[in-house]
């Protein structure tokens, strides 16, 4: 625990005094809320309050139903924190997405959710409730990028957890954190998956011969690039068992319906966990919208504004609208937690057939862009209708969170350092609070910001070259003499920083939180698995 | 009548067979789908089946109630478009807006309405139905600010044919069309006013020492200043009578306060016109939330985030929320049809303690950040709940629509030109969509831009020195060799303009656009009153 008076920083003996009298049953005042449990478990906010609801609820749940909640999590790649008609696109983009604005005019919308700023880390985090500096995936892993350790041998993912302790666990769609074995969906934790193991850009790379000219009229180079993986198709796998191939990816056609084909799978999951009468944990993941978007069938031109991107999103919406008609089809609608969010902002080197968002920069940068998502709860019943909150949420938490609503928090590993926050009480209880103090930003492994409160200061910031190249054309340099900090309720956009000036004031909480989290890594280190623990792509 | 193929553009055999064969009755094709009915008259698209809905509901309306609508216009200053929950703001911003959140979703959403770029002219179009450039009122006036000729003398306001007509018109809150006689509120078609004639920072530039310290602290400036105004205070006045101060505006407290006191007012107002039995018009134009925001008694820190916009952000939808209860409580909430809106984009000359646009620029601005505002059309049982349209509306399309509303449409003044559309029948049938074809917006006698479907072609564009200095470090400069068009749908900050690339196409529409647009000024030239016809200041 920390004292956040600046007047007290220097004392350790006030800091220590304030941890003696605070304990986990009380509302902790001052600066620095949080209380830590256990070393290896981030600080949190105390709520006793709530977090009696909380418990109160899913006590009852359990005794009214005999039995654990599913956990439905929808994660698409690369939606921008704009995109969506509740978050203040939708129409005005020309692409409207009732179906997840019924999710999120029926449950909590979350306006201060965040993610990692790509895809890999992202997913790795919200999996493991790790920071991707401790995991080692740090970055995309590419079709020829095989990490010299595999980074899941000491990893534990919630679905490990939850397929161990009554629940039946299934990962739909794009996996992307290891194509090696040992690193599968079905080595990790997930009991059925059905998907495929890359990213989109992956495969429609020798999909397009005007885009990708240079790689697919070049039969050499082409045939290197698609022998870099054996799995360049639909593929499938059940725990502890290999991946077979459904069917090759080969065209754009078939590319284009993968998400059909996805949402087909994961309404045959749901179907079946529910004659079976097991409670599921399963992560649905979308392949689009990361480019290229091709269209579904009968989705070409379908939303209003006749984009690709657009069009993606209409589809997106869709299949999330099956997806809840089937829980309720199913009987699971009451019983089931649904999770809805992005892995990272919009993806703008392919600007503008991309998403978007109201934040500077995008997906690639630690800035507003690049790390907040659209974050929305849902469980009819459970969650109160029309929330909205601001309060910090970060995708590894639900991590913590899943194990929570399953009963099994007690089964989160001891050994290592968690990053994730159980937010349970913060999702369930009517008017509940984020538990969450801080929200830690990095660029692969380096430390970059943290957003507190409504502030986010800087140490190191994601500078690009061309307006809107925020992966190929950036560079990472660490800031001047003092953090830039930023007031993101006055300047949503991070156009002006004051910090030696009207925002001097926060140089005390910003530097506390800085020192607190970087004092985590001594007892637990950064974890190298050979893709470069310093960032940039270092070769070691 | 235009044809917008624009291989047809040559043919104006083509094009007057078309005018030949298309009435008002047929839904028309093409590129150009509006009919013109009168010279005088901004042509519009013919939407034979919702106008005949719209009017069925109308005639429905009367025959129920045996009256005329309520109007209750709710216009907000410098309100940005990203300010509400609604649409993208609220808690996101630390000033949750539930308010008008409802009105939102339990009305018409309107993602695409547009007002001019600065006051004024913004509220002189709202309330003629015409371009500023046509009515001279192409610039804030501002307190030592009087035009040579009177642009009232010409002008005829929807007041005034409202008030001609069985209704009661009002104007409660912020004027700033003229502070000389016969220019003010109730010379021009408002049978009461109560208000003040200027803007906020007009009055707190005498309110605040350590702000205005160069003008305050110098006696003689200070007294020069002030004797500008003769009405340095919150007036009132009838139709045909003069101006009394109700009480002078010195201090931060009274103009903290001052929206309560306009509140007071309009719920007096609509209690009065709802005992006489007698139908409204009623603008309700806030002095908030243009700088300089002081708290009203009670809302200071009331907002999350604890700054004077965010406050009164938040003191403006419990207004908001108070004049519909008015409504409800008066027995007129279903007799009043209620539009909320901002009279332009976010003024960013005081950023950052302003308002949010997720568009380019802002106040001051033809860039969408400039002239895009919120836009709410709510009527119980009247307009279909959760409607969201991204249909165009033009500010200045209220002229029409009120008209429309109260069954008074020929009376429209027939011997000048008329901008505005009735956009009754947009707003009223279930599944409507826009009357109006394009949206020209002008830097104040100057054209500048040309909204068309998802498109906007700039002829003249507004760049600034400084980043956040719209108003005060802007030029306006004409485009080079082709207009910039940007597809908002694609692009909506207006980043990347090709339009001599993918955008070619796009040169057809958008240039017939302009060219019929300015013929309209051959037959109606644009009015002289001395404030300079060819913007910039120019002295003439």
């Amino acid at each position: 625990m920390k004292a956040f008076n600046y007047l007290l920083s220097c004392s350790l003996a006030a800091s220590f005094t304030l941890l003696a009298t605070t304990s986990h049953a009380q509302e902790a005042k001052g600066w620095d809320r949080t209380v830590r449990t256990a070393d290896y478990l981030e600080p949190a906010i105390p709520r006793p309050a709530q977090e009696q609801t909380a418990a109160d609820r899913l006590r009852e749940f359990e005794t009214r139903t005999g039995r654990k909640p599913n956990i439905l999590i929808l994660l698409v790649d690369d939606l921008g924190y704009g995109d969506l008609g509740a978050f203040g696109g939708g129409a005005m983009l020309g692409a409207p997405t009732p179906n997840i604005d019924k999710l999120a005019t029926e449950g909590l919308k979350l306006t201060s959710a965040y993610a990692t700023p790509v895809c890999t880390p992202s997913r790795a985090a919200l999996m493991t409730g790790r920071i991707p500096a401790r995991s080692g995936l740090t970055r995309p892993l590419l079709a020829s990028d095989h990490p010299t350790k595999n980074p899941w041998a000491d990893e534990v993912s919630a679905a490990k957890l939850l397929s161990d302790n009554g629940y039946v666990t299934g990962l739909s769609g794009k996996w992307h954190i290891g194509e090696a074995k040992g690193m599968q969906p079905q080595d990790v934790g997930y009991d059925e998956f059905h998907g495929f193991l890359s990213v989109v850009s992956e495969y429609t790379q020798y999909m397009d011969s005007r885009k990708y000219s240079q790689l697919m009229l070049d039969p050499q180079r082409l045939e290197t690039f698609k022998s870099l993986s054996e799995y360049n198709g639909v593929v499938e796998g059940k725990k502890g068992g290999d991946l077979k191939i459904v069917y090759p990816l080969e065209t754009q056609k078939q590319m284009g319906n993968v998400d059909q084909d996805f949402a087909n799978w994961s309404v045959d999951f749901i179907k079946r966990a529910a004659k079976d009468n097991k409670p599921f944990y399963l992560i649905h993941a979308f392949a689009k919208v990361h480019f290229d978007n091709y269209a579904a069938d009968g989705y070409e031109g379908r939303s209003p504004a006749k984009l690709p991107y657009r069009d993606a999103v209409v589809e997106v919406d869709d299949i999330v609208g099956r997806l809840t008609k089937t829980l309720q089809d199913a009987g699971q609608a009451d019983n089931t937690f649904v999770f809805f969010t992005s892995d990272n902002g919009p993806e703008e080197d392919s600007y503008p057939d991309s998403g978007f968002t109201p934040f500077r920069s995008g997906k690639g940068t630690t800035w507003e862009g690049g790390v907040r998502v659209p974050g929305i709860a849902y469980w009819p019943g459970m969650i109160k209708a029309g929330r909205i909150s601001d309060g910090l949420f970060d995708l590894m938490d639900l991590f913590n969170t899943s194990l929570a609503l399953a009963g099994i928090k007690d089964k989160i590993p001891t050994e290592r350092y968690i990053d994730g926050v159980d937010q349970s009480s913060f999702l369930l209880a009517d008017d509940g609070q984020t538990s969450r103090q801080a929200v830690f930003s990095y660029n692969q492994a380096e430390f970059s910001a943290i957003r507190w409160e409504n502030f986010k200061g800087y140490f190191k910031v994601m500078q690009y070259d061309q307006p809107f190249s925020n992966i190929s054309m950036s560079t990472f340099s660490p800031v001047g003499v003092a953090p830039w900090i930023f007031d993101i309720y006055r300047d949503p956009k991070e156009r002006i920083t004051r910090s030696n000036g009207d925002y001097e004031w926060l140089y005390g909480p910003i530097l506390q939180l800085q020192t607190q989290h970087a004092a985590t890594f001594v007892k637990y280190p950064k974890k190298d698995i050979g893709l470069g623990i310093g960032g940039g792509g270092d070769p070691k």
